[in-house]
């Protein structure tokens, strides 16, 4: 059945109802059952779980739910309020950004499997759509200053063609999705329930809004209701999705600083809003920036220029002319740190190449995926181009 | 003449007005005379400055004003304002935080030359005074909430026994010196004009208080008249005098900025308070942070745990059990890193203790002058203590 799919250029509808199963009968983020998927691929894995023959730590993670066959109503309900199911196997599926969830999986960070598929309402091709985004994350009792700044950093990055991805919750995140809508921008709202949950309920035109000019995303099915964890393990998805992620107010315990720490564990730069020193609020960003896990940003341009360096890395619109054109800073000197001839560690790039050590194991397979670096065995090379 | 004074336990008055003349004669900073006067004391360099037989250099400083006599006039208008001359032959002397300005006009900062006596208005021994001190300093046109900071953050010092030294001008200046004598704490002002001269005249009153209960501190004689680049000489003193500056709000240029950088230079700490992103007086401050030349604080707890690290090696009325107990972190790791046998340069010590470049080569002088540390022709080692 695998190598049937993989004959075709769209994935088929087996393929999508195997993985709106998996994606009802697991909690993600589910580590041990994204990998079995990958390995066998997910017509198999769903038949693996169905039949409660797969590895010993798949059948923990799916065995409360096994038997509860959605499939086809789950995407029927998507379908009722315009939205669809989106798979990796789908030319949209945003492969680039999501890499780094597996980068960080793959380093031993358990909580960064990447998603099984993603519920989304919204026209756009979800690829095109996050391609060029940050995030705009904060508290939810933000004040009135933080909605502020939200609201001007959702409507500046707009105006600049970057997408705002948010959490749709009160306070800053609200501000940031109503500051990209004002911009006529596209902004994406990425739930810890169901896409069909409008959550809260005091944001469900909002929420309309979001979907009708940008998308809204989530990997819970159809009529999940929220709930705390949800929160934290949908924060991975608003880390990973955006090339960079701003925090404009948090308290010193906030999902907001949880999503910055998602971000620099996947090698994401994470920005942070200062404010007057009294502000609670202002103190979850003020600990950041002293801890050096964020860099103090005033402006939407000091934003740009933080992730530009990651950013510019991404395949763009317009092909640049010499493969290593569209390198930012940090991603050039990680290329010109490699040797076509010898093979070097990550270690040995940063002090080559000056770049943190986090952002040039971020770097590499970035760069290996453009093809401009090759993994070997014993470490890193410089493709031949 | 020099040996007379040498034998004196205080200074002889030949060496008082022989310092007197040569502060008025001089420009501050006067790098050339500066280095004379360490060379054949103050007594034979007031001499030859009064001949026109001085070096070169040292000419140059003086010549436009060098028959200028007006060293008895000048204590005695000093004495008129309830001030004194303090030299470096005086026990009251701040030899140890002055040291900093030592090294670094050693390292080629030329503006770095210490000052060739200090004229006070204040009871109190002067070395006292600073010898627990953290300047805060900021703009003139400060925001409320500037003043507002400024106010709490001398008061708070103070109320922790630490001298706030500032400038005096309105603003952060006077809402620090303020905050400070709110909590009947120790204030100093360091000023660019005589002082006998109540700049700005509507501090009048606050500079008197300040008299009254800390320091009022001037390089220039009686009489003399602010102007603009004897601010930004005096903000060198009031640089070297603390143990480490706050800046709590300045704008992209202004004169709290240059006496952070003059801080820098002289191994101190650097904090700044943040603040709002659209206040043109946060933009100062935010800029350093952003360029990791100042630390973020919200507190003054955070200030003095920033200070505390140089602060902590200055000898304290309580001596130490062992030679090393009073060592501030940075201190004992450069220490450490000495080896009793070989000589290292500052760069190794750098490598092999963590410490910054900066702050070691601050640091290993400090660590000389209290018997830890050796200065050897080709670098440093650890005194055996």
């Amino acid at each position: 059945m695998n190598a049937e799919c993989s004959k075709n250029v769209g994935p088929s509808d087996q393929v999508r109802l195997a993985r709106a199963y998996l994606l009802r009968v697991v909690e993600p983020p589910g580590v041990a059952l994204g990998v079995f998927v990958e390995q066998v691929g997910p017509v198999e894995a769903a038949a693996a779980v169905r039949s409660g023959e797969a590895p010993r730590q798949v059948v923990d993670e799916t065995s409360a739910r096994q038997e509860v066959e959605l499939a086809h109503a789950d995407l029927e309900r998507a379908a009722g309020v315009g939205g669809r199911l989106v798979v990796p196997e789908d030319d949209e599926w945003p492969a680039w950004p999501l890499l780094s969830l597996t980068n960080a999986r793959g380093g031993g960070a358990r909580w960064a499997a990447p998603p099984l598929g993603l519920w989304v309402r919204g026209a756009g091709s979800l690829d095109d759509v996050v391609r060029k985004s940050v995030a705009v994350v904060g508290a939810r009792s933000a004040t009135g200053y933080g909605e502020h700044v939200a609201t001007e950093f959702g409507y500046e990055l707009a105006e600049r063609a970057v997408t705002v991805i948010s959490g749709a919750a009160f306070g800053v995140d609200g501000a940031a999705h109503r500051g990209a809508l004002a911009a006529k921008g596209t902004t994406v709202a990425v739930l810890a329930c169901g896409v069909d949950v409008p959550y809260p309920a005091a944001h469900t035109s909002l929420i309309d809004r979001v979907a009708r000019d940008g998308a809204v995303v989530s990997e819970y099915p159809p009529g999940t209701t929220p709930a705390k964890y949800r929160f934290l393990v949908r924060n991975r998805l608003i880390a990973a999705l955006s090339q960079g992620t701003v925090v404009v107010e948090a308290g010193v315990r906030s999902g907001a600083r949880n999503t910055a720490t998602s971000a620099a564990a996947l090698g994401k730069p994470v920005l942070a809003v200062p404010g007057q020193v009294g502000s609670a609020m202002s103190r979850g960003c003020h600990e950041m920036i002293r801890a050096g896990t964020a860099t103090l940003v005033n402006t939407v341009d000091e934003v740009l220029e933080a992730v530009g360096e990651i950013g510019d890395l991404a395949p763009g619109p317009s092909a640049p002319r010499r493969p290593t054109d569209g390198l930012g800073k940090q991603a050039a000197r990680v290329h010109d740190a490699l040797s076509p001839r010898e093979s070097r560690g990550a270690e040995w790039v940063a002090r080559e190449s000056g770049v943190p050590l986090d952002r040039v194991r971020a770097l590499l397979p970035e760069l290996e995926l453009t093809g401009l670096a090759r993994r070997g065995e014993d470490g890193w090379s410089r493709e031949r181009t």
